[in-house]
Protein backbone atom coordinates (compact mmCIF):
# COMPACT_ATOMS: atom_id res chain seq x y z
CA UNK A 1 0.00 0.00 0.00
CA UNK A 2 1.57 3.29 -0.62
CA UNK A 3 2.74 5.75 2.07
CA UNK A 4 0.11 8.51 1.11
CA UNK A 5 -3.42 8.25 0.13
CA UNK A 6 -3.06 7.97 -3.98
CA UNK A 7 -5.29 7.44 -7.12
CA UNK A 8 -5.24 3.56 -6.60
CA UNK A 9 -5.93 2.86 -10.18
CA UNK A 10 -2.84 4.59 -11.00
CA UNK A 11 0.22 2.58 -11.09
CA UNK A 12 4.24 3.91 -10.38
CA UNK A 13 4.49 7.20 -11.34
CA UNK A 14 1.19 7.92 -12.57
CA UNK A 15 -0.59 8.39 -9.32
CA UNK A 16 2.64 10.65 -8.27
CA UNK A 17 2.01 13.05 -10.88
CA UNK A 18 -1.82 13.31 -10.82
CA UNK A 19 -0.93 14.09 -6.93
CA UNK A 20 1.11 16.87 -7.28
CA UNK A 21 0.54 18.49 -10.62
CA UNK A 22 3.23 21.09 -9.74
CA UNK A 23 6.09 19.00 -9.20
CA UNK A 24 4.61 16.36 -12.34
CA UNK A 25 5.48 19.64 -14.78
CA UNK A 26 8.99 20.12 -14.40
CA UNK A 27 9.62 16.11 -14.36
CA UNK A 28 7.88 15.31 -17.39
CA UNK A 29 9.61 18.22 -19.41
CA UNK A 30 12.72 16.69 -17.48
CA UNK A 31 11.99 13.01 -18.88
CA UNK A 32 10.56 14.42 -22.17
CA UNK A 33 14.27 16.05 -22.71
CA UNK A 34 15.98 13.60 -22.04
CA UNK A 35 14.78 10.62 -23.69
CA UNK A 36 12.89 12.47 -26.42
CA UNK A 37 14.59 15.73 -27.34
CA UNK A 38 17.59 15.94 -30.22
CA UNK A 39 20.22 13.55 -29.14
CA UNK A 40 22.70 11.83 -31.40
CA UNK A 41 21.63 8.80 -29.03
CA UNK A 42 18.57 6.88 -30.15
CA UNK A 43 14.69 6.59 -27.98
CA UNK A 44 15.87 3.36 -27.65
CA UNK A 45 19.34 3.78 -26.78
CA UNK A 46 18.66 6.53 -24.13
CA UNK A 47 15.55 4.70 -22.74
CA UNK A 48 17.88 1.47 -22.29
CA UNK A 49 20.16 3.11 -20.11
CA UNK A 50 16.84 4.20 -17.97
CA UNK A 51 15.38 0.39 -18.00
CA UNK A 52 19.40 -0.89 -16.63
CA UNK A 53 19.58 1.91 -14.05
CA UNK A 54 16.36 1.10 -12.85
CA UNK A 55 16.68 -2.80 -12.30
CA UNK A 56 20.04 -1.62 -10.69
CA UNK A 57 17.90 0.11 -8.28
CA UNK A 58 15.79 -2.50 -7.94
CA UNK A 59 12.79 -0.39 -9.06
CA UNK A 60 9.78 -3.10 -10.60
CA UNK A 61 7.54 -0.13 -11.93
CA UNK A 62 10.65 1.99 -13.54
CA UNK A 63 12.60 -0.76 -15.07
CA UNK A 64 9.17 -2.41 -16.52
CA UNK A 65 8.08 0.48 -18.40
CA UNK A 66 11.43 1.45 -19.99
CA UNK A 67 11.95 -1.91 -20.57
CA UNK A 68 9.00 -2.00 -22.55
CA UNK A 69 9.19 1.39 -24.08
CA UNK A 70 13.49 0.59 -25.51
CA UNK A 71 11.71 -2.95 -26.31
CA UNK A 72 9.53 -0.93 -28.62
CA UNK A 73 12.45 1.31 -29.99
CA UNK A 74 15.35 -0.78 -30.36
CA UNK A 75 15.87 -3.41 -33.53
CA UNK A 76 16.11 -6.73 -31.28
CA UNK A 77 13.06 -6.04 -28.68
CA UNK A 78 12.97 -7.21 -25.38
CA UNK A 79 16.14 -9.35 -25.31
CA UNK A 80 18.41 -6.24 -26.06
CA UNK A 81 16.93 -5.21 -22.76
CA UNK A 82 17.10 -8.88 -21.10
CA UNK A 83 20.74 -9.36 -22.24
CA UNK A 84 21.76 -5.79 -20.68
CA UNK A 85 20.22 -6.22 -17.41
CA UNK A 86 22.19 -9.36 -17.35
CA UNK A 87 25.50 -8.26 -18.43
CA UNK A 88 26.24 -5.02 -20.40
CA UNK A 89 29.01 -6.51 -22.18
CA UNK A 90 27.10 -9.14 -23.77
CA UNK A 91 24.53 -6.93 -25.34
CA UNK A 92 23.89 -6.24 -28.72
CA UNK A 93 24.17 -3.10 -28.59
CA UNK A 94 27.25 -0.67 -29.86
CA UNK A 95 30.58 -0.83 -27.97
CA UNK A 96 29.85 3.07 -27.35
CA UNK A 97 26.71 2.09 -25.72
CA UNK A 98 27.85 -0.84 -23.82
CA UNK A 99 30.35 1.72 -22.70
CA UNK A 100 28.20 4.54 -21.52
CA UNK A 101 25.82 2.03 -19.74
CA UNK A 102 29.18 1.23 -17.65
CA UNK A 103 29.53 4.96 -16.75
CA UNK A 104 25.49 4.83 -16.21
CA UNK A 105 26.27 2.39 -13.39
CA UNK A 106 28.74 3.94 -11.90
CA UNK A 107 26.47 6.89 -11.58
CA UNK A 108 23.74 4.41 -10.29
CA UNK A 109 26.46 3.49 -7.16
CA UNK A 110 27.66 7.39 -6.06
CA UNK A 111 28.46 10.19 -8.79
CA UNK A 112 32.51 9.42 -7.35
CA UNK A 113 32.21 6.15 -9.06
CA UNK A 114 32.55 7.29 -12.04
CA UNK A 115 36.19 7.24 -12.76
CA UNK A 116 38.15 8.92 -15.54
CA UNK A 117 38.85 5.13 -16.92
CA UNK A 118 35.03 4.70 -17.85
CA UNK A 119 35.09 7.90 -19.29
CA UNK A 120 38.42 7.28 -21.30
CA UNK A 121 36.78 3.74 -22.93
CA UNK A 122 33.40 5.48 -23.49
CA UNK A 123 35.19 8.48 -25.83
CA UNK A 124 37.62 5.59 -27.24
CA UNK A 125 34.18 4.02 -28.31
CA UNK A 126 33.21 7.49 -29.80
CA UNK A 127 31.24 8.99 -27.36
CA UNK A 128 31.05 12.77 -27.21
CA UNK A 129 30.54 15.13 -23.86
CA UNK A 130 27.05 15.49 -24.84
CA UNK A 131 26.61 11.68 -24.83
CA UNK A 132 28.97 11.35 -21.77
CA UNK A 133 26.54 14.51 -20.10
CA UNK A 134 23.37 13.15 -21.38
CA UNK A 135 24.69 9.44 -20.09
CA UNK A 136 25.23 10.55 -16.00
CA UNK A 137 22.32 12.84 -16.27
CA UNK A 138 19.51 10.06 -17.65
CA UNK A 139 21.15 7.98 -14.82
CA UNK A 140 21.05 10.18 -12.26
CA UNK A 141 17.26 11.43 -13.15
CA UNK A 142 16.45 7.64 -13.03
CA UNK A 143 17.96 7.42 -9.30
CA UNK A 144 15.85 10.31 -8.59
CA UNK A 145 12.53 8.57 -10.17
CA UNK A 146 13.61 5.17 -8.61
CA UNK A 147 13.35 6.68 -5.24
CA UNK A 148 10.65 8.52 -5.89
CA UNK A 149 8.66 5.75 -7.20
CA UNK A 150 9.61 2.90 -4.22
CA UNK A 151 10.03 5.60 -1.59
CA UNK A 152 6.25 6.48 -1.83
CA UNK A 153 5.66 2.45 -1.89
CA UNK A 154 3.78 3.08 -5.53
CA UNK A 155 2.28 -0.34 -6.93
CA UNK A 156 3.45 -2.02 -9.75
CA UNK A 157 2.99 -5.20 -11.56
CA UNK A 158 6.13 -7.33 -11.62
CA UNK A 159 4.87 -8.87 -15.32
CA UNK A 160 6.52 -7.37 -17.80
CA UNK A 161 3.42 -8.22 -20.66
CA UNK A 162 1.51 -5.74 -18.81
CA UNK A 163 3.84 -2.78 -19.80
CA UNK A 164 3.39 -3.38 -23.57
CA UNK A 165 0.40 -0.54 -23.46
CA UNK A 166 2.36 1.86 -21.65
CA UNK A 167 5.34 1.17 -23.97
CA UNK A 168 3.77 1.83 -26.81
CA UNK A 169 1.99 4.79 -25.42
CA UNK A 170 5.17 6.45 -24.19
CA UNK A 171 7.27 5.88 -27.59
CA UNK A 172 4.17 7.32 -29.53
CA UNK A 173 3.13 9.78 -26.70
CA UNK A 174 6.37 10.66 -24.88
CA UNK A 175 6.49 12.08 -21.20
CA UNK A 176 4.54 15.41 -21.20
CA UNK A 177 1.38 12.92 -21.79
CA UNK A 178 1.24 11.81 -18.76
CA UNK B 1 38.81 17.90 -13.40
CA UNK B 2 35.69 17.51 -15.03
CA UNK B 3 34.67 14.73 -17.64
CA UNK B 4 33.67 17.15 -20.61
CA UNK B 5 34.37 20.51 -21.43
CA UNK B 6 32.84 22.90 -18.93
CA UNK B 7 33.51 27.00 -18.50
CA UNK B 8 36.12 26.56 -15.65
CA UNK B 9 34.91 29.39 -14.04
CA UNK B 10 31.56 28.12 -12.95
CA UNK B 11 31.75 25.33 -10.57
CA UNK B 12 29.57 22.61 -9.35
CA UNK B 13 26.19 22.62 -11.44
CA UNK B 14 26.37 26.20 -12.52
CA UNK B 15 29.15 24.92 -15.50
CA UNK B 16 26.64 22.10 -15.87
CA UNK B 17 23.27 24.48 -16.32
CA UNK B 18 25.63 26.26 -18.61
CA UNK B 19 26.94 23.70 -20.62
CA UNK B 20 23.31 22.41 -21.27
CA UNK B 21 20.49 24.77 -20.79
CA UNK B 22 17.92 22.31 -22.46
CA UNK B 23 18.29 20.09 -19.33
CA UNK B 24 18.64 22.90 -17.17
CA UNK B 25 15.41 24.43 -17.44
CA UNK B 26 13.38 21.43 -15.98
CA UNK B 27 15.92 20.92 -13.28
CA UNK B 28 15.76 24.70 -12.54
CA UNK B 29 11.70 24.60 -12.16
CA UNK B 30 11.94 21.73 -10.36
CA UNK B 31 14.32 22.61 -7.62
CA UNK B 32 12.02 26.04 -7.48
CA UNK B 33 8.78 24.41 -7.02
CA UNK B 34 10.17 21.69 -4.37
CA UNK B 35 12.40 24.24 -2.76
CA UNK B 36 10.57 27.72 -2.75
CA UNK B 37 7.27 26.72 -3.81
CA UNK B 38 4.30 26.92 -2.06
CA UNK B 39 4.41 24.98 1.22
CA UNK B 40 4.40 23.89 5.07
CA UNK B 41 7.60 23.30 5.45
CA UNK B 42 9.75 26.57 5.44
CA UNK B 43 12.57 27.18 2.92
CA UNK B 44 15.12 26.55 5.36
CA UNK B 45 13.45 23.15 6.54
CA UNK B 46 13.27 22.24 2.46
CA UNK B 47 17.09 23.42 2.43
CA UNK B 48 18.05 21.58 5.10
CA UNK B 49 16.40 18.23 3.96
CA UNK B 50 19.01 18.94 0.49
CA UNK B 51 21.55 19.56 3.03
CA UNK B 52 21.52 16.78 4.61
CA UNK B 53 20.88 14.08 2.14
CA UNK B 54 24.01 15.65 -0.18
CA UNK B 55 26.00 15.12 2.94
CA UNK B 56 25.26 11.70 3.13
CA UNK B 57 25.71 11.41 -0.63
CA UNK B 58 29.29 12.92 -0.18
CA UNK B 59 28.89 15.95 -2.53
CA UNK B 60 30.55 18.83 -1.81
CA UNK B 61 29.37 20.98 -3.62
CA UNK B 62 25.54 20.44 -2.99
CA UNK B 63 25.94 19.80 0.28
CA UNK B 64 27.67 23.44 1.30
CA UNK B 65 25.37 25.24 -1.05
CA UNK B 66 22.43 23.79 -0.04
CA UNK B 67 24.04 24.43 3.92
CA UNK B 68 24.58 27.72 2.65
CA UNK B 69 21.05 28.71 1.99
CA UNK B 70 19.98 27.14 5.03
CA UNK B 71 22.19 28.55 7.37
CA UNK B 72 20.52 31.99 5.68
CA UNK B 73 17.09 30.72 6.64
CA UNK B 74 17.23 28.87 9.84
CA UNK B 75 16.93 30.85 12.55
CA UNK B 76 19.92 28.90 14.45
CA UNK B 77 21.89 29.72 11.25
CA UNK B 78 25.01 27.11 10.35
CA UNK B 79 25.06 25.06 13.76
CA UNK B 80 21.65 24.43 12.77
CA UNK B 81 22.76 22.03 9.68
CA UNK B 82 26.25 21.05 11.45
CA UNK B 83 24.42 19.41 14.00
CA UNK B 84 22.16 17.59 11.16
CA UNK B 85 25.13 16.62 9.23
CA UNK B 86 26.41 15.16 12.88
CA UNK B 87 23.01 13.80 14.41
CA UNK B 88 19.62 13.86 13.23
CA UNK B 89 18.34 13.41 16.50
CA UNK B 90 20.27 15.88 18.26
CA UNK B 91 19.44 18.53 15.78
CA UNK B 92 17.41 22.17 17.12
CA UNK B 93 14.95 21.20 14.81
CA UNK B 94 11.03 20.05 15.68
CA UNK B 95 10.21 16.48 16.12
CA UNK B 96 8.34 16.32 12.58
CA UNK B 97 11.53 17.65 10.74
CA UNK B 98 13.78 15.49 12.60
CA UNK B 99 11.08 12.42 11.55
CA UNK B 100 10.82 13.92 7.96
CA UNK B 101 14.80 14.14 8.12
CA UNK B 102 15.10 10.31 8.79
CA UNK B 103 12.80 9.56 5.48
CA UNK B 104 15.06 11.63 3.16
CA UNK B 105 18.12 9.65 4.52
CA UNK B 106 16.01 6.60 4.11
CA UNK B 107 15.42 7.62 0.80
CA UNK B 108 18.93 8.22 0.22
CA UNK B 109 19.91 4.67 0.47
CA UNK B 110 17.64 3.37 -1.53
CA UNK B 111 13.32 3.95 -2.15
CA UNK B 112 12.89 0.49 -0.45
CA UNK B 113 14.69 1.48 2.85
CA UNK B 114 11.49 3.99 3.28
CA UNK B 115 9.65 1.78 5.94
CA UNK B 116 6.02 1.80 6.89
CA UNK B 117 7.81 3.07 10.54
CA UNK B 118 9.82 5.79 9.09
CA UNK B 119 6.21 7.30 7.88
CA UNK B 120 3.84 6.37 11.25
CA UNK B 121 6.60 8.23 13.12
CA UNK B 122 6.37 11.16 10.94
CA UNK B 123 2.77 11.03 11.07
CA UNK B 124 2.49 10.73 14.71
CA UNK B 125 4.68 14.17 14.68
CA UNK B 126 1.71 16.37 13.04
CA UNK B 127 3.48 15.27 9.23
CA UNK B 128 1.09 15.91 6.40
CA UNK B 129 0.95 13.49 3.03
CA UNK B 130 1.41 16.36 1.14
CA UNK B 131 4.93 16.86 3.58
CA UNK B 132 5.71 13.21 3.00
CA UNK B 133 5.25 13.02 -0.33
CA UNK B 134 7.79 16.81 -0.68
CA UNK B 135 10.35 15.05 1.59
CA UNK B 136 10.99 11.71 -0.34
CA UNK B 137 11.12 14.24 -3.48
CA UNK B 138 13.49 16.67 -2.34
CA UNK B 139 15.32 13.76 -1.20
CA UNK B 140 15.31 11.84 -4.53
CA UNK B 141 15.93 14.97 -6.44
CA UNK B 142 19.15 15.14 -3.98
CA UNK B 143 20.12 12.06 -5.17
CA UNK B 144 20.44 12.96 -8.84
CA UNK B 145 21.60 16.42 -8.55
CA UNK B 146 24.56 14.74 -6.18
CA UNK B 147 25.19 12.44 -8.88
CA UNK B 148 24.89 14.85 -11.80
CA UNK B 149 27.54 17.20 -9.98
CA UNK B 150 29.72 14.62 -9.11
CA UNK B 151 29.56 11.86 -12.04
CA UNK B 152 30.79 14.39 -14.61
CA UNK B 153 33.60 15.65 -12.14
CA UNK B 154 32.57 19.13 -11.52
CA UNK B 155 34.97 21.73 -9.49
CA UNK B 156 33.52 22.85 -5.90
CA UNK B 157 35.60 24.76 -3.49
CA UNK B 158 35.57 22.62 0.13
CA UNK B 159 35.31 25.08 2.52
CA UNK B 160 32.38 26.39 3.75
CA UNK B 161 32.52 30.40 3.89
CA UNK B 162 32.93 30.42 -0.13
CA UNK B 163 29.48 29.08 0.03
CA UNK B 164 27.79 32.47 2.17
CA UNK B 165 27.80 34.60 -0.90
CA UNK B 166 26.04 31.81 -3.17
CA UNK B 167 23.19 31.05 -0.09
CA UNK B 168 22.76 34.50 -0.26
CA UNK B 169 21.77 34.77 -3.73
CA UNK B 170 19.81 31.49 -3.89
CA UNK B 171 18.07 32.93 -1.08
CA UNK B 172 16.76 35.84 -2.27
CA UNK B 173 16.46 34.89 -5.87
CA UNK B 174 16.04 31.28 -6.20
CA UNK B 175 16.81 28.53 -8.73
CA UNK B 176 15.59 30.02 -12.12
CA UNK B 177 18.19 32.90 -11.84
CA UNK B 178 20.73 30.16 -12.11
Amino acid sequence: MPHIALDENLPGITGLFAYRPETAAPLGQLAEVLLRGPSSLSVGERELIGAVVSRGNDCTFCSRSHAAVAAEALEGGMPVVEAAWKDVDGTPVSAKVRALLHVALAVRESGKSVGEDLIETARAEGATDVEIHDTVLIAAAFCMFNRYVDGLATLAADDQDAYREVGVHLLANGYTSL
